[in-house]
């Protein structure tokens, strides 16, 4: 019998401090990973939270959005989402089209 | 030897038409497919189009959005982006959450 197990995985997200409050890139991690980076980026100086998401990783951009709002954050307002292409290169040299989201959430 | 070989596969998209113009749902059917819809839909009446996904075929919507704008309809502009939540229930009737998105597009 081991006397230590992992009861929970603990994520490390990246949160980039910016100009105009945080930026959170979304990628692989699970999307309540991605919900506690943003509540302790808005806990911390009660500002604005972007997150930014390409590809696949797009719709659990707004999974996170959506859970803090929902579940933890109530006074949190979407202050815009947009939209775009991004020119990446695949291995062999020849270039990939990418789109990529950014959405603001801001404390009303 | 076949005479007959399938080289194209042709997917209808249904289009639904709205009073603030055509709606799309995004789901499995190629990218492609909804971009031909959406241009189909802008031809017939010049008005808006939005496109509706939830769940992972939001960055399918988001890329339809951007593939028609880059490639096919120069002065096509994003009006607005929203997104949401909604409540379905599993086979089991346990509830669900889903993430929604709405992209609004409309000629410059």
């Amino acid at each position: 019998m081991d006397k230590f197990r992992v009861t929970r995985l603990v994520y490390y997200v990246k949160v980039y401090e910016m100009e105009q409050g945080s930026v959170i890139y979304i990628g692989r991690k699970p999307v309540m990973a991605y919900c506690l980076a943003v509540m302790t980026a808005l806990k911390a100086e009660d500002s604005e939270v972007t997150l930014m998401a390409r590809g696949r990783a797009i719709s659990k951009a707004v999974d996170v959005a959506e859970v803090v709002r929902n579940q933890f954050v109530a006074d949190l307002m979407v202050k815009d989402i947009s939209i775009g292409t991004e020119r990446l290169e695949n291995e062999d040299g020849s270039p990939r089209n990418i789109s990529n989201i950014s959405i603001q959430l801001a404390k009303d």
